[in-house]
């Protein structure tokens, strides 16, 4: 038996939330929390945890866990146990070493000589086989393989614990960021803080929202922040709207937040090295993120058609129509359209219902492939010359058989663009990606890579292509943004091109 | 707690393969008939069932039922068990009656005088009461409510059964087209050869598909007959393509077509009364099939683009961009973009993950209702005046939510065009509509439906709009159809549109 | 994988509830229905099932069906479900067919012309094979295997149904005890009533009991029928205790009792043929049943105690201690015990949480067989000679690694003394017995059975001896008997030996 | 919804296995884990966990746990899973704390500096919380509540690892045992070696026995070590005879014990502080052991009878027959019986298939209680005068409807010996007792407990008689002991008698 492959994959997404004013209060948290992972359920479907805390002194926390998606694993028996938390970190999970147990999902909490911290963690540490030894060094063993427990217990034991002091946890975090650069975006709770941090290089995204009533918001106007019912803290912003939340801003590169009831506050900054640009992720624009989050002041779909719009000018095709490779890839393909002048059309439609089904590998079902996932929506191109516009290629073979696909239903021409460049390297930093090896791009078969999938011509966007698409936007938000002051002084560019030129933020060996 | 709403739902979808050929044969049946059914698991999510028989004398059969979608149901040890099967009949199925258990779950096999027989239906009988009185008071104790159970009882009984005679289950079937007019698509199994069977009036859709050798499908000249590695009976043609099978051709309304593995016969085509057209379900096109899918040599997805340029003709906006409601209002979009020349754009982002969510009652969470099920495209139309097309409104609770997220997001206008004229009217024919008070076209609020929905306008398609966007390409077709050459002649255009019109093709008391 | 070996079994048990008095009423029959179920678990462990009914005019019926134990099969969920009942009937299965499928789990529930009503029944037709061609002759679709389906297809079709006349079910009852001479305890509910039946050869057991207030049930003296909360009807009185119920009497063979809120009536006698003796299974008195039940006014207990002290009589050996193979041979080893004076002791301790334990063939695991299930209790008989008393050896595999583990752990002798004859024949009626093959008492090797097993000597309890240990209590019974004085003046004695003997009640090709 | 009550109860069990010569060896490993694990299960039945090594360098460890009892918990795919090792541990656990969490499952392994570890533990540590903080001082964070997890960390911690050095765990352990003196059984699996180490009090058990060839399992003679097919630790030795094992020896109170491929070896004995005694729980003979388990040389059903018999001396009656609350207080009521001369019977009849059954409250059926785990056997005891012995009473609310159960059934006198003392204080070292205010010896009601319960006279065995009828049997062993020679010198005796008398193996400040 065997299962549907899967290409590239984002590891995780991270959510929290805390209620304003005077607790208990009248807002659900534990359904804030869950509304708000199952808008990032795209960032991971393996498995979903929520830690919710009432926030007293000393506080009762409650921890839900469960294997699939946020759906599953979070039936109202577990959201009833959870509804006394007036604040709570959640966190859904893509494994990336193939170890899928339920000991592995997070949040991950554990208790301290201060009382018990919950941490949720989305990236990946550049140096976590040189800290795991330090940590079990120290004396502590190491119960999973997981960063999140590394991070726990780094933020335990630096510096020593007192008793009788109260714990000063910025200073365990700053610690925790000297130790090592990138790549995280982390909620760290306790008690009745929440501590939202991203790493130096901003590799991973976070965002801020306030939670406003109902009743005001479709309002226009200007909120006043009395009106705050709670903050929430996501990796992306697109989780905002499900819940009545309004964007506020993002976590900087190396800032340390703490969101309590009485609001949000910079603690701290930690500076990258001299000389060190920020290094988002360039992929969580092209491939990764939902098309309706912002990030750097800026939507994803917009990024995505100009990415679209670029690549018509770097790659213009003599065809008769435009078309995409639904759904990620159609913001893209009606920028190729805008700028090429072709008309746009729909060549596919996907099956919604198709999920990991059982085929019996060496049978003609075998060959079939893609076909039961999308079918051809014939009449549309028969007799047709089409440029189709896929988001990226990874390892060539979801390509091939839609080509074939389209040739056999009519088309008379398939020309392929990609929208970004070629991925070439492995991503330590938090993404999954196929092995080298594995990559079509470092095959001897990308000499002929249109022979080779059958396609009548294939190009990519440039890597210059698709930094300015991406930078363009910035540039011109830094003019007119008004929504975050404190975020348009400070802002540097910069962007993680790493699996594509192999060129990373950080050296290896830290 | 409280689910999601559903609009209008189709009930059930039918699949069944006969392999070619010498039995034992190399063709995985069970396979077949699985991918077949995921592809018509947009007809009924509710549950699934395959039953195969190996076609010998007797016969063995193997059946295997189970709650949920084809994939849950189907596990691989259910696949093993079904495996050794020549041929097979399938169904998934949406249930009407609110009651939901496994026992009602199809195909139904009955042990007979003859043997076993086994029954998978799409449809709803009009004359159901009368006939269960019927079946009952020949002394037959019937244990579900289901309309298949009642079929496969009146083809036990009717005419009596002689022990020594083989069974004709032709007279048996063309008897039970005498008791009941419509609606079904029937799939009849016994030993070793599949009945297929359509109502006079062709109210629900049924085809035929040839599994062609992988080697041969991507090639587009003539293929020979002996090429043939099996025969396929479907609902809808969409669910060819994901089994390597080519379109054959529609069974006809009132047509018993017989299938073995020797090949595809035409038994018996029972007649409608005299003067009565056709009368194949008009919904089918306008919401419930899938787009690429082939009723009356037409593909759904074309007459839904006529459907929206019909739309722009008789009811223009003056606005900046055309736009559309997720996925399946698309084609129309398009259509109307086409027609009146304004620009296509996505305003709305569908979150592909979401499903029940459990959501408590009177919080502030209920009153964001569609919002987590959609995120706003902000920056693709903040400031613009646009025209929102989307292909049915049933009962006025989802496009409301829609229109406020995208004025609170900045559009302008909202101007809302729906593909499809009001339904007003049950469907007693094996589609699940609200009730008529739970229709928007019948309440009061009708009457200022764009104030009630918070929209700028709404204008439908008009019921003749409708009919000819459907029948113009049917039209076409018959110049230049060259498939089916049976079909040519014996066709005649009609289509039932009670749910709008109130006009029945049977009277009901039938 | 291979999973315990499984020995003789009884098939079914069934249980009825009728509350008394005005509806709705207290008694949350629901309850007392799975309570009555699970203390009739020794009957059938493979599934379960309960239907209630709320007796309105028409009325609903409510059902629920699980795989598994009671405990397994009724969820909180499902017994909320059920609670609107004022009576219902139930069903605890094991299957002989090998088919274990939720399908074939009683109650089994039609509906009819006159409405619905549900069967539960315990034993076999003798002759299914010819009632099933008569009922699909006259064109009723079989859709299981089980008789329960036959019954109630016989129930409904004969005399013919008039929709206007209301039904006479007991003419109907009596007509298919006229078809079908044995082995049935059947509940039949049916609006408001439940209808009580077994067959005139009295095969399997059923009885009835008063349902009184539980203030009074501690009470010893005499009650009035006025504090009657309900009636029960049960496979077996071992099932009232723990319902609050007292035994009131059993079900005569042949009789039809209607129960209903008014009380319990006798609604007809159907004869046996002329000299024909009643044929109570005398298994039920070896193996099956539950010690404390009470048949033909004697206690199974007391009657399995007399088979040890017959035993005694009839193979006397020369040892130090009696033991018994927990738990069912025990009272017949303390009878051996008290006739011989020979000291009583335990050798064997029982897992009680062996259960089917996943073992891989071809191990040495494989080997130890019985060990995982008993502990030897090595110091209570280490240096002595046993005799070790069993019920029945049916296979021989079970016996055989018991003795051994005793002489391992020091016993000097090891006799075996069975308290009941060795079977010999099929069981046509109700009671899965091994194949005739599969039967220790038909392989060569039983002539040296002793050798075979392992064991120092082995002796049966005779036919003669058995029939007497039932027969002598029914007798002294008769002197003595006040409680149910209709019992006293019709009852006549006889039991079925049929495994024992091959002489079956009836004949075979009835 | 309410549930069965449960009274007192042993906390886990442990077994481990190493398979011995050359690796890979034909000894299915996880197999021999599961049958041990299942011998323990009365000692836990709320989780299971395996974790095997291929005891290779580095070793390839596997872990599966799961809830539930083991043979739930242990699928046959799990087994696979854990097939290729050739050590390894387990553990079935019953929670004290209330958190019945997967996470809290055993054996908890986690990775140090030297590689991974895994730990099994049945106790409790008398000094847990002093030692969480000492380790949460140190800066590790501690995700569970468990004393395991607690164990693992000081093992990890003290003294510091140095990675060039091989781990040196013997020091490691013996320095965990200077820091806690009392209560556990543990098993420390690390490559390739199990560590079996017993507290200096011994209060737990632990024993060692030998995997002998099948074929001469059942001979008697003297066998030699060359015949070792691998050795097992279990927490009693009742696991041994379901697995082809041979008890060797016990552990000794403070000893660690090295189990290999080579065989077993002592490293050390830590000894007591001077003068104290071992204090094995006396529990574990009175109510917790399997009765076919041996301890300190005899077996625990001989102890139960002999205090049956002390029961006899201490507190006779004047009454018809003697009997048990099955089934663990049989043996002493046997015993009881022997001595006094009175005859032995059984009144009551247990259902096996009573569980957890869902009672509704304020109803009728909940008054019942414990009539549906037993049936009276009526005709045996009415009209008698029944001494019944149990073999504990811990809250009096099971005893008191047996009471009412037997009088009703017509016992005309019920008087009640309990073969234990009252159990007044609570434990500490690994048993799960109700509150003291629970207790029913420390309710005002347990000044008239007959009346209160409603029996005509209850007495209990004295301390003075329990501690003798337990040591009276190691006195003679120590004179005919010729198993193992290394305990006979050595053995001091002494029991843990704290939940009866307040007087505790070590000060609880500890």
């Amino acid at each position: 038996m065997e299962f549907e492959e899967s290409g590239i994959g984002e590891e995780c997404g991270v959510f929290g939330c805390v209620a304003a004013g005077e607790w208990p209060t009248q807002l659900e948290v534990a359904q804030v929390l869950t509304l708000g992972l199952v808008a990032l359920q795209h960032r991971g479907q393996e498995s979903a945890g929520i830690v919710t805390s009432n926030g007293a002194s000393p506080p009762t926390y409650t921890t839900h866990k469960g294997m699939g998606l946020v759906n599953t694993a979070f039936s109202p028996e577990a959201l009833l146990k959870l509804r006394y938390g007036n604040l709570g970190i959640c966190h859904t999970r893509y494994s990336t070493t193939g170890i899928s147990e339920l000991q592995n999902c997070q949040p991950f909490v554990v208790d301290t000589l201060h009382g018990k911290i919950a941490v949720a963690h989305n990236g990946e540490l550049v140096n976590a086989h040189a800290l795991r030894k330090k940590v079990m060094r120290h004396g502590v063993g190491l119960s999973t393989g997981s960063d999140s427990e590394l991070i726990t217990q780094l933020l335990a034991f630096t510096p020593p614990m007192e008793e009788l002091d109260s714990p000063d946890w910025v200073a365990r975090i700053k610690n925790l960021m000297t130790e090592t650069p990138t790549s995280y975006s982390l909620l760290v709770m306790f008690k009745d803080v929440i501590y939202a941090v991203r790493d130096p290089y901003g590799n991973r995204p976070l965002c801020i929202g306030r939670l406003v009533p109902i009743s005001k918001l479709h309002t226009t106007g200007i909120q006043i922040m009395e009106d705050t019912e709670g903050w929430v803290v996501s990796s992306e912003s697109c989780s905002f709207q499900s819940i009545g939340a309004k964007y506020y801003r993002e976590v900087l590169p190396g800032e340390i937040v703490q969101i309590s009831r009485h609001g949000v506050k910079t603690l701290s900054v930690v500076p990258r090295p001299e000389g060190d640009l920020p290094a988002f992720c360039i992929f969580e624009y092209v491939y990764f993120a939902r098309p309706d989050s912002i990030f750097e002041g800026q939507m994803v779909y917009t990024v995505r058609q100009r990415c679209g719009r670029q690549l018509a000018i770097e790659a213009p095709t003599d065809v008769d129509v435009v078309s995409t490779v639904p759904e990620s890839a159609t913001p893209a393909a009606l920028g190729y359209a805008q700028q090429s002048g072709l008309p746009y059309i729909e060549v596919l439609c996907k099956n919604r219902y198709v999920g990991r089904t059982f085929i019996q590998p060496n049978t003609r079902l075998r060959q079939l492939g893609v076909a039961k996932k999308f079918g051809a929506l014939t009449d549309n191109f028969a007799g047709k010359r089409v440029v189709l516009i896929d988001d990226s290629i990874v390892r060539g073979n979801t390509i091939s058989p839609i080509i074939k696909l389209l040739k056999e239903a009519g088309a008379t021409e398939v020309h392929i663009r990609v929208a970004s460049p070629p991925i070439k390297f492995p991503c330590y930093m938090g993404i999954n990606i196929p092995t080298k090896e594995e990559l079509i791009a470092n095959k001897p078969e990308f000499q002929d890579i249109a022979g080779y999938i059958g396609a009548d011509s294939v190009k990519y966007l440039t890597v210059e292509g698709l930094v300015s698409a991406v930078q363009e936007g910035i540039a011109s938000l830094q003019e007119k943004d008004n929504i975050s002051s404190c975020n348009k002084s400070s802002r540097k560019v910069g962007h993680c091109t790493a699996c594509l030129t192999g060129k990373y933020p950080v050296e290896l060996e830290w």
